[in-house]
Order: C-alpha cells, then structure tokens, then sequence
C-alpha cells in the first residue's frame, strides 16, 4: 500500500496534536514560525542561514532517534531489533508518498552523494559513452563522473551555464545543444547549492528522453525545500540529504530509482541479505548493519514535513529570501550572484561585495552577529551564501541585510 | 606523527582515571570483570552473547557521542564544527597505532561491508581475472564478488573449507591449491561469523604476495577480539566494523589500505572535497556530510579499548568462549561446528542439537533464559551461535551452558 499525497499530509500523528492545535492557535504568520522555530535545538543569540550545508534536526526527530538508541543499546537482540523492519517501511512509505512516487522506488542511503555516486558507477556505459552535466553540478554529480571517465574511458561534457540565469529557455538551450548522439546520461543539479539557481527540471527530462538517456537528478537543495513530485519531474533517478532541508538527522539521505529502469542500475554494495529477487529500489540499500534509531527516526522528520506542509515550506523559504534578496538588491555595494525571478531560483541568496572585503566580512558577521551562512571566496559564485529555512524570522532577515549593507559601504 | 603501540597503551585519558583506579583496585579477575560490564548500558537481566552481530557502545562513547551531537545540533555553524577535523584526526592515528599500521592508511567507512566493497569493486581487473574465496566468507567478501563477476565477467573460485578445520596445513593447502596463474585477488575472513574458524592469515599473505596477488582481509570477527597487527599479517586491505567488538556506535567502521598498493585501489564515492591529490587512505572516505559526532566518539571507543588492553581482551574471550566449549563439548547431545583449539577459532561457539530441536532451543533460551544469541537453520554451520565478549562473566557461562544442555537432552 502507499500512501497518497493528501492522506500524508492529513494523517499527523496522534503524538503531534498538541504541537498542531498550538500552532493553528497563533493569530499571526510571523507568531506561527516563531513558535515552530522553538521546536529546533538551535542556541539562542544564533541566527543560522546555513541550511544548504546542514540544517538543525528538529526535537521530535531528535527525541525519536534518542530514544530509540538508548533501546537499542540496552538490548541489541535480534529480538528487540524485529520492530525496526516495519518502522523502516513506514519511513519509506511516507518519503515515497512526499515525493509521489512509489515505495519500491526509494532507497534509503548516507547521503546525496552516496546516492549520486550509485547512479554514476551503477549505470553500463562503454567508453565513448557521454555524460552531460552543467558547469554548476555539485562536485557528488561532476567530479565523480570525471572520475569515471578516467577509469572506464567514458566523455564527460559540462553545458556552461552563467550565472545569474538569463531565462529559462536559454537554460534549456545550452542543454540541448550540449547534448549528442552519444549522450548517455544527463545528470543536472535540480536547485545549486552554489547560487541556488533552480533547473527547469522537467523540461530537461522531456530532452533526455527524446534521446533515451538517463537522467539523474541531485535533489540536495530541493528535497524538503521544495513540493517536489517526482512523478510530475520525471527523471530516472533522484539522490538527497535528510540533514539538509528535511531537518532528519545525520547521515541518512534518499535515492529515488524508476522502476522500470531499476534493471539497468547495479548496486554499489552488496553483503548479508543481499539478493538479485530483492524488490524494488531496496537492492540499493543492503548497505549491512545500519543505525537502525536514525532510520526510525526519519518517520518523525516526515511527520514533521506533513505537520507544516511542504506547500507552505516552500513558500515561506520563498518569502524568506525574497525579503533578502530585495534587501540586497538596492544596494549599489552588492553583486547578486542569484536570479531574483522565484521560477530561476530556490533557496540559496549569494551576493558578492564590491569593497573586496568578502572574508572580513564573513569573519565578521559571524563574530559580531552570530550569523552562521557559507562562503565562496572566488570564481562566478563567489560572495556570501545565505540558506534561510522555517526556524528562521523576518526580524532576523531585517538584521541581516541591515548588517551586510554596512559591511558593504 | 603515528603513537606508537605502546604509546596507546600507556595513554589512559585523564577522564579514565577513576575508572582505570576502580578497576586496578578489583581483587579478582572476576571482580575486574564484574565492574568493566557495568560500564555498559546492557539491561539488568539480558545475557548478551551476539558481540558477532552487534555489540552494546560503552557508556564513555555514547556519552561523548551524544554529547557531541547536542553541541552539533546546537550550533551546525561551520565555525562550531572546525574542530572535527583534528578530533578525526586523532581517532585515525589511535586506530592506526591499535592496529599497528601508518595514519595515512586508515579510512573510516561505514562498516565491514562498505570497507570490504570498496575493494571489490575498486581494483581494476580484466574479464577472465580470477578472485579466490573460501567457502565460510561472508556475503560481503562473498556475494560481492559474485556480482562483479556477473558485471565484469571475472571469476570467483571458492577453495572448500570443512567445519570444524582439521588442521592449519590443512587450510593452507586448500587455499594454495584453488590458486592459478590467473589469481588476481585472495580474500578471507579472518575470523568467520558462522563458526569462528580463525584463518592462518599470515601465511595466506606470503601465498598471495609470491603470485602478486592483492590479499583482503575481512576483518569485521578480528579487530577489537584479537590483538591484531596488520603489520605482521601483510595484507593489502583489512575492513572491519566499530559497532562489533569494538564496542564503538553503529555505522561506524575501518577499512586499511597498504600505502604501497593504494594508486591500484578507485574511491567508492567522489564528492565535495575529493582530490586525486588526497593523501593516503583519506581518499576512501570522501563521503560528503557526515556525522560528525560519531566519528570523534571512535576515539573514547579505541581508549576503553586501550584502558583494558587488547592482549587481555584477547585472553577474556578466549577463556569465556573455551569455556562454553567445553562446557558443550562433554556432551553426547551437542554436535560442535567450532575448533576447541586456539589455534584454529576465536570469540564464535557454534554448536548444534542432536534432537533437531535447534528453533525451540533458540526460541527458549530467549523466552525463558532472556539469552540473546544467533542461530544457523541450516547447512554445515547449523547451530546455536554464542559470541560472548569483555561485558559477559563466568557466571553467565556456566547458566548458559546448563540450559543448553538441559534443552538438547
């Protein structure tokens, strides 16, 4: 059985309901996220904008995985260890049914990059082969292709793309005209973790396609950030983090695999329990003993999903760095590396400062203002990256835009 | 700089003091014991005998584990977690001194499997290339192989191996004699889980360096049960798991590659971070986020182990394990599947029914006797499988070995 999208978001959990009814009680928008911010750990005084490298977990999932080691390490029976098998299906029912495709097609990995890396070294491809991937691929979904390359005599291509974007069908075309005869693999990067510039996704599926490539998608900056239906997307395959914007614990992260190309991908391990009957996108995950708490865990990082709503997630990240990148934008001190249009980004705000003064600056935001965001000391990405999520406030944005604008002058 | 082994040993951390003074100050062995298994989180009543599978983390490493992760979940800046790295840093010169090898040889992976696949599917070989087994390696070490083969049209011969071994010479011969001209690769377990049988491995070292052939060693029944040096032994590659008998947290292993012999050996994954510049055995963990905590709690994982020293860990679950042997072995009732010689088996008792009631026996030792153990249905390592470790004591034993004997009378 799998649940569908609507019963997801309307099953919250029995556990969840005072947490529910507290935050249906707040009379304002601003009220609400304030109190759900209060369901993070974060220490006080911290302003975190740093959600595409690592986000919080939040204290129900924090609470679950706890919970759920202590047991396991007062009695790691096999006995005591029977229930984590159900739990574990649950998990993946409720990511397959967020991200709307089936059960049988999800994997439960470490991470992005373990997912990604499944598909790069997964995938027949004879030498002469090509892969075509973007100039701004994430290095889990560029280098390790390069890598490939170099041992198994496979073309690696890059579509230079700038940044900001110019339009969505300019995207597309340097795609397109990238792509040969030969093109294999088309592996983009859905949102970038580097300007968070957003891919028009499924009009690069319609491409590959047409060429009957595969193609891989790296769902780091988008998983948890955005509603995203992969059903609807219609890429082959998709890899992502739980420690990122679905606010799951550490080292847990998904791979998406259609199923009716899952015969093409060979697993990237194999050990105890471990069978070519496995069904479905399981045969990626037979990964021997695992964290079996931290797993469990990820029911109550989806159940928190549900709780908000990824609709609303995604809206209010929008309304988060639209307030930030409007701040930035009247000022003539800055260089927005990121497309204000929401349709070309998701996300991530980089902007760049024209003193020259890009360290000093990061250095001091963080000393003086408690403000944890990413840098990139060079290259056409280079400036300050900020990742803002729900725990996150307007009030904080003011600050924070009030703070680079002096660093700037 | 490498501490040396001695140095490893001598270096309690000063927070082990106390614990380090209490145990000194024990009048008995058993005492000794007694105190030592109270430093584990096991519930009150448990008889835990499944070290093989997966042994409880001692107080100190999930404390500094989970302490860890509060401060992690606090405060992701990545100015919080700048001190990882010299904290991972030093669980891989403590792992390298235990096992006697350099720093830039050390990986830390997920677990056996990861570090065992890493090999599998890393070495280059050609279509026809031939890999040797045993007959009692785990799937890891086993299967993996297979399904290279299946892939990449190398051969896997499995050398046959009788349980009980009769004798060393015996095994090594088995092992010389499946060798070709075409032998690529040797890989073993060192110690098997089925039936313990402990493999000759230095001598299998010098078969595999005479044919230049690449030796990997699954070492996930070794490290943290036998003091082991991989110096000594000479293999090209060890994997093992920290949440065995080391005692360490879950999803957390090693896997040693000869510096010599690392330029033969591909990266499993490739992400941010990842440079073929890398060096040593670092490469084989690029992994992208990890958890952070984790790893740095390997460290009070290899100073209990070093608080009690792996020769007297070694000699405990000798004498336990030969314990429960002969416990079994005066019984006319009880078929043994594992050696009583040293020599040939460590830290796994296998033993059988003669009723052919072996699923009631295991059903009621948990049942009634709250003993958790494993057990084999079927094949020529059908059995009960006791893996006792430093936490169990004499007392234990001799309760488990009077219920047995009752349940196969």
């Amino acid at each position: 059985m799998t649940f569908s999208r609507r019963d997801l978001f309307a099953r919250v959990p029995a556990s969840w309901a005072a947490l529910s009814a507290a935050l249906s009680a707040q009379s304002t928008d601003e009220d609400y996220w304030r109190l759900l911010a209060r369901q993070f750990p974060l220490e006080s005084g911290l302003i975190y904008m740093n959600a595409a490298n690592v986000c919080p977990a939040s204290r129900p999932v924090l609470d679950r995985h706890l919970g759920l080691l202590r047991d396991f390490q007062a009695n790691p029976s096999f006995q005591n260890r029977d229930k984590y098998a159900a739990m574990e299906e649950r998990v993946r029912r409720k990511i397959a049914a967020l991200l709307n495709v089936e059960n049988n097609e999800i994997a439960m990995v470490r991470n992005t990059s373990e997912g990604s890396n499944t598909v790069v070294r997964g995938l027949d491809l004879k030498p002469g082969d090509e892969v075509l991937i973007t100039s701004h691929n994430h290095p889990s979904n560029n280098d390790s292709w390069k890598v490939r390359a170099a041992r198994d005599g496979i073309v690696v291509k890059a579509a230079t793309v700038p940044v900001p974007a110019t339009t969505t069908a300019d995207l597309l075309n340097r795609i397109s005209d990238a792509a040969t005869s030969r093109t294999r693999v088309i592996a983009v990067t859905h949102v970038t973790n580097t300007a968070g510039l957003k891919f028009p996704v499924k009009e690069i599926a319609e491409i590959a396609r047409k060429r009957g490539a595969w193609f891989h998608l790296d769902g780091a900056q988008s998983f948890g950030a955005l509603d995203v239906d992969l059903r609807a997307i219609g890429c082959d395959s998709y890899a992502s983090s739980m420690h990122k914007w679905p606010m799951g614990p550490l080292e847990a992260g998904i791979l998406y695999v259609r199923q009716d190309r899952q015969k093409e991908l060979w697993p990237s391990i194999v050990t105890a329990g471990w069978s070519d009957k496995i069904e479905g996108a399981r045969k990626y995950e037979v990964f021997g003993q695992r964290d079996d708490p931290r797993l469990a865990s990820l029911e109550a990082a989806m159940d928190f999903l549900a709780l908000v709503g990824m609709k609303r997630i995604e809206r209010r990240v929008q309304q988060i760095t639209t307030a930030l990148k409007q701040g930035f934008a009247n000022s003539d001190a800055l260089v927005m590396r990121t497309n204000i249009e929401p349709e070309l980004a998701h996300g991530v705000v980089k902007v760049d400062l024209k003193n020259g003064r890009l360290k000093q600056a990061y250095d001091t935001l963080w000393s003086r203002d408690r403000l944890s965001i990413a840098m990139t000391a060079s290259g056409d990405t280079a400036g300050l990256r900020f990742s803002p999520h729900i725990y996150n406030s307007m009030d904080e944005v003011e600050r924070v835009v009030a703070a680079v604008k002096k660093l700037a002058a």
